[in-house]
């Protein structure tokens, strides 16, 4: 949680962070700041608690919503500063760093953090590590970083905010569902628009946008909405020009967040139209037995990578492919089953086999579970997926609640 | 233009480049893939032109529309390349990337891009540069750098995406004052809805956004839809709770996207419902002169920075004040009047005071005009944005014609 920023400070051995880009679509800013309409900005923060927000004057307004004190970048004139780099604007931006550092009173290791462009920021940070040898600028993995450590748990109005975005996600999902089975059939099993013409992959995506935009959340990460083979390719995200057709496995798997950048909730069903084939539903049938046993399996405090080994064992029994003894996959059981969601789609705590240790299921985590079986060559794939809260209490919770109905009955068709 | 890049490299001396980051949302990899649902991948080209693309196994289906060749990341062994590096998660990837450049024969120097996380990659790309001191990671400026410069001329195609946008933005902005005009008003001049309530700001950006999607573009930067002291601010978004009035500047800003991070295109109208006050029919007809003045004074190969200078002095004549003799003014001319448009939404041409010479109005260049005047003390702000197109003829084109009517006659109120 945010409150734990300090203590983790303390324990990478940080004395200040500097978190710098946009105010939103920048998790790291948004986490800080609240998020707003203010870009190219950067965060100071000393391990005490006290922090600096450097914006651009335009961008007061959006800026001074965090709360933060500002500093407008006017206050430092780029003339002046690009005549102390010899016109060179990289070298220009660090002086400016350091400038701020040294107003602030900021030394010793400066953990650097914030979505930007890889090129300049990496000539800029370079120029400020030998402008200030005496200072470290500490680069960490995203994988364990202060954030990454910080957002694994969430606090109650976090919680409520992921939980409003499920209830946003499975409406959307409803939608989907009702417009699907209130379809004409054509003879040959493909589905029709009021017009008589084929119903599309693209269209029904469409339709996904709309919705999210109409319940007030944004859609930046897209969505997987795939059939037959593309349902058998965990991350292909559906081929916009394929029709939607009977009896085939289609992965719906549909991650929007807040607008502007906020929190995301994360949620996958499969479903097969108006009837499964059988070699469908054994597929389907076997996913979701897993799924169930994993869930009432969910104990504190244990690593997720457990889990997942465990998940590949029982797969491995039914005869699938597996990561614990096949190098990458392209059938089977082929991914990792969990991850943590908040401001990143994906974030702490990881499930994958190589995952350490202290990725484990502790009060206030949000986490995924979404096993799943793939066969493109067989045309078909099954993924579950729902996000869950580890409760204060040690109880796990999944945030919004639907419907695990592999077959959708189609109103207006019969076998 | 795209096939630029090829000149480019050689003049800022590049043998190689490196992009690394998702399919999408992340321009310079659109701009060399065509974009796609696939996260974490490194696209090496050489100066030959000839690419690979390093992606995830699962996401293979999506980058392989790219139509690279592909390198799977499972033919790195994770284990081996963490026990290589003592477990350290940065320097592992830095030991792969050295592989790859190896392989791929990458010498010399080497410009990296892309949109990223900044701590991670910085110690990436440090370690990097120490493990291979034969090469030069070379990190640009954003303002000038290899991508900047090639994505600021366009090619056929890309027009015609800028335009299509146009259509889709111009198209949102009609039915935004279709729905405005068409309110009933309350005796105290808020506009209302059907049930009688006042309509917020946040309600008109929640239908903008709901039209946007519905015309299937993305809105990733937001919109600004400010009233009142807030369109007096140029980068204000707009406070969601304010009520819809009418005599009051109303400052539009509309910026969306194609669909999966794509093409943007810029736009502004301001308007003042039902009718004007004095001061800001005054303030309105002083930007637009201007604006028709620029228009008509816009010429081939001019650096835009002459049209900043001149713009101020225009506008430091009338009694406003200007970035040319005021440091970060926060009333009168505050900003930049132009900028280019692309898969950025501000990229080359620049045209503040202090942008070079170099950046001019040249065939396949699409920029913006948006003179505005700043008055947030007063309650008011006019800003007057369209994108052109600087045709191969030298002709200058804006790209999506709409109406530069200030005051918006309401149908159900008269004065």
């Amino acid at each position: 949680m945010k409150s734990d920023l300090d203590t983790l400070m303390q324990s990478k051995n940080l004395d200040a962070i500097l978190v710098i880009g946009n105010g939103d679509h920048n998790p790291a800013m948004v986490y800080l700041t609240g998020g707003g309409h203010f870009g190219g900005a950067a965060l100071f923060m000393k391990r005490d608690g006290n922090a600096v927000l450097l914006c651009n004057d335009m961008e007061r307004d959006e800026a001074a919503k965090s709360g933060l004190t500002l500093i407008p970048a006017s206050k430092y004139n780029y003339d002046e500063l690009m005549k102390a780099a010899n016109g060179n604007p990289t070298l220009a931006s660090a002086i400016r760093y350091k400038r701020i550092l040294t107003e602030q009173g900021i030394q010793g290791r400066i953990g650097i953090y914030g979505n930007v462009e890889l090129g300049s920021s990496f000539a800029v940070f370079t120029h400020l590590q030998k402008l200030m040898p005496e200072i470290e600028l500490v680069g960490e993995s995203t994988s364990d970083s202060l954030f990454m450590k910080a957002m694994e748990t969430k606090d109650a109005a976090e919680v409520e905010r992921i939980r409003k975005m499920g209830a946003v996600t499975t409406e959307v999902v409803r939608r989907t569902a009702e417009y699907l089975t209130s379809r004409e059939v054509r003879s040959d099993e493909v589905l029709l628009k009021e017009d008589g013409s084929p119903v599309t992959i693209g269209e029904v995506k469409s339709k996904i946008n709309l919705w999210i935009a109409e319940l007030g959340a944004e859609n930046p990460e897209g969505t997987i909405f795939a059939i037959g083979r593309d349902a058998g390719v965990p991350h292909s995200a559906g081929n916009p020009v394929d029709l939607l057709r009977l009896g085939q496995t289609i992965v719906f798997d549909i991650y929007p967040c807040e607008a502007g950048g906020g929190y995301f909730y994360d949620f996958t069903r499969t479903w097969s139209l108006g009837y499964a084939t059988p070699e469908a539903q054994k597929l389907y049938d076997e996913v979701k037995v897993v799924y169930d046993r994993l869930r009432d399996e969910f104990d504190l405090n244990a690593p997720l990578n457990n889990y997942q080994r465990r998940l590949c064992e029982w797969f491995e029994k039914n005869g699938h492919q597996t990561p614990l003894h096949t190098l990458a996959p392209v059938q089977g059981y082929v991914h990792s089953f969990s991850h943590g969601v908040g401001l990143n789609i994906h974030e702490r705590p990881w499930s994958g086999l190589t995952a350490s240790d202290d990725n484990i299921l502790k009060p206030g985590v949000i986490f995924t579970s979404e096993p799943g079986l793939y066969y493109p060559d067989k045309g078909m794939g099954v993924r579950i997926e729902d996000t869950y809260w580890v409760r204060p209490d040690g109880g796990f919770e999944i945030l919004a609640e639907y419907s695990y109905d592999f077959v959708l009955q189609m109103k207006k068709w019969k076998k």
